[in-house]
């Protein structure tokens, strides 16, 4: 009978929040942005996603398993990603015939994140990040992480610079066939490891605009986006890379702070325009400068996704300054790790400050800087090619 | 003994709604703009000033009351207009030896504002359109209102837009002396008389940053600024004045919106940001959008100054999709006219639009397109020189 070996791997990926924001597709069928940008990789021991990819001749059709639910497969993103791990396995496939003939398989993926995916957090960072490694590793790819990142780019832009740990940059590149589009490490979290983020979670409805059609709107649309892309962003760009080689916070913090306010400026510059923040996302903001003002310099940093969650960027250090200001508003919310109770901070926030965020806020997410991908030998599909869950 | 016969002159004057907003200044002692701006004047009917000026050898110093209270002529822009408009009379007073010499006496100013300066709508302007309006009444200069724009100017910048009724046009200037920095009227509101005005007052706290200090953070910090002076402004003014000359309320609107999006952006860009607009004002974006979507075209448009106030401008022709929309959210609250009772819609909000449009909104103002400045004989000082209200 004919071999039914299911081969596997596993890996798990991270999520990254940017500081200098990706917002806008020069190509959107290759995922090539309008501008590079620039993220720190958070723990995985917070956030992350499981991935185990697995194939064998016994599957009938590629099925993906998406924290316990079939997931599509079809979109033109996710096939392009398989058509070009499988044209790569192939490839080595024809020049040992040793090798098993894996590319020509069905694969069975199955995928779980360790966080709600409710919370709004950029989870298909994560997500095409561990796809992408984990069948790379199933089929024993030679691809450095960077070779890696123009594949995962296709199927979420951002999802690139989850294949890295650390501090990571998306160049934008400029050929038109986006072989030049790729992340690159900045540095390692190795070099700057007392990087800490606090992300708190705004109890928001669902997000109005999605960000794939969003930034295409600002494209479109917007007057002042291109200052944005030509000159804002290439300044950022360079600021925040000297900001990270020198570990100079106040510096980092800065570019981040105003990159997060021109991304949003350009969304709101949008016609019809796009919100992504609210008023909880403003006192956020507010209550970050207070904690800068108290403290006589900068030990705080706001960055907003396309939705109305705070990252709020420290260094461990300041965590006093910056959990003991936040705490007590929020002491009732899950997230907290030891120690956030009782760290004392000075600051005192104006009462609509504390009231928005007290009444606007579901929950804190404590983590900081942490690594790429790591391979794992735990399993989403079992020996026989059947889907097991590690939350069941 | 001396003459101590009391002169008067009395005048109302307009508030202006920009829809190619002013927003930084090149000169700030001047008070001249980095880009042009064109307003429409809302009825005096609704929202007006009215100020008396007179003068005697019997005031001992220069009185300014507003609004029954003592208010400061201390301030270096109101003492250029003082001095401005006596050198002119002066001037007048040097040519004719019949002339009384007003010049030299001190000025008793006493000005009322009809509607709740809570409301959080620029007073200033409507106020110091109305004090030089009155004072070269008073002193019979044969100054045309573009002339006097150039005085108001220096007062308050958008005040130089109140001396016209209308559509109206502050043309920035290029001059270092701000001579050629002046209101001008683009068409009468006879042109185009079916403009109408729905103003939402929003319950919000007082303006967290003054548009004064506001605007010079935004010109010194927004990487954005440049290219709405240099490339976004003009481009609408020129779309503005051809959508006001031909009538064409579709592209009125498209302009008022993208350009009032636009001002917030650079408010958004500034470090650390500016924001005007709070959840209250996106829920009257997104029911503005609402109720074009319903009615198949353009039939409203919203504008947000320096603070959460919605205005609504939309034709008379189409009172009852807009008045019809706002009025069931809102019909328990002071503001509304006759007609505005009964008129049907068929829009219908999102709950979260609706619930945050009735609970956030404290007042409407039913206005419209209207006249400049006019004399009355409405005085504010007695014949001997005492301050009369209106309101006693």
């Amino acid at each position: 009978m004919a071999d039914t070996k299911v081969y596997r791997a596993s890996t798990t990926a991270p999520v990254n929040i940017a500081v200098v924001k990706y917002w806008g597709k020069r190509d959107a069928k290759l995922n090539l942005p309008t501008n590079s940008s620039l993220s720190v990789t958070l723990s995985q021991a917070d956030l992350r996603t499981l991935t185990t990819a697995s194939c064998s001749t016994a599957f009938q059709e590629d099925v993906l398993l998406l924290n316990g639910e079939p997931s599509d497969l079809g979109g033109a993103r996710t096939q392009a990603c398989l058509r070009e791990l499988r044209d790569r396995r192939a490839a080595l496939e024809s020049k040992d015939a040793s090798l098993p003939k894996l590319a020509a398989m069905r694969l069975l993926l199955v995928s779980e994140n360790n966080f709600p995916t409710a919370a709004g957090l950029a989870s298909s960072a994560a997500g095409f990040a561990a796809l992408v490694r984990a069948i790379a590793d199933l089929y024993e790819l030679p691809s450095s992480p960077t070779e890696l990142s123009l594949i995962a780019r296709q199927g979420s832009g951002s999802a690139c610079r989850s294949l890295f740990g650390g501090y990571v940059a998306w160049q934008m590149g400029s050929q038109a066939d986006g072989l030049d589009s790729q992340a690159v490490e900045v540095a390692p979290a190795s070099h700057w490891p007392e990087m800490r983020a606090l992300i708190l979670v705004a109890s928001a409805a669902k997000k109005g605009v999605s960000s794939t059609s969003g930034m295409q709107q600002t494209v479109a649309t917007s007057g002042l986006f291109q200052q944005r892309i030509a000159d804002v962003v290439p300044r950022n760009m360079k600021s925040m890379e000297d900001a990270v080689a020198a570990r100079d916070f106040a510096a980092f913090a800065e570019v981040t702070m105003r990159d997060s306010n021109s991304f949003h400026a350009t969304c709101a510059d949008t016609y019809p325009p796009i919100f992504y923040m609210n008023d909880i996302s403003r006192a956020a903001v507010r209550a970050v400068e207070a904690i800068n003002a108290a403290a006589g310099k900068t030990v705080a940093a706001y960055t907003f996704d396309a939705g109305p969650n705070a990252v709020v960027y420290y260094l461990e250090e300041n965590k006093d300054l910056i959990l003991g200001a936040f705490y007590p508003l929020l002491e009732k919310l899950d997230g907290w790790k030891d120690g956030a109770k009782g760290l004392k901070s000075n600051v005192q926030f104006d009462e609509a400050v504390s009231s928005t965020i007290t009444s606007g806020v579901s929950r804190v997410i404590m983590t900081g800087v942490g690594e790429g991908p790591q391979k794992t030998d735990v399993y989403l599909v079992s020996e026989d090619g059947k889907p097991v869950s590690t939350s069941a």
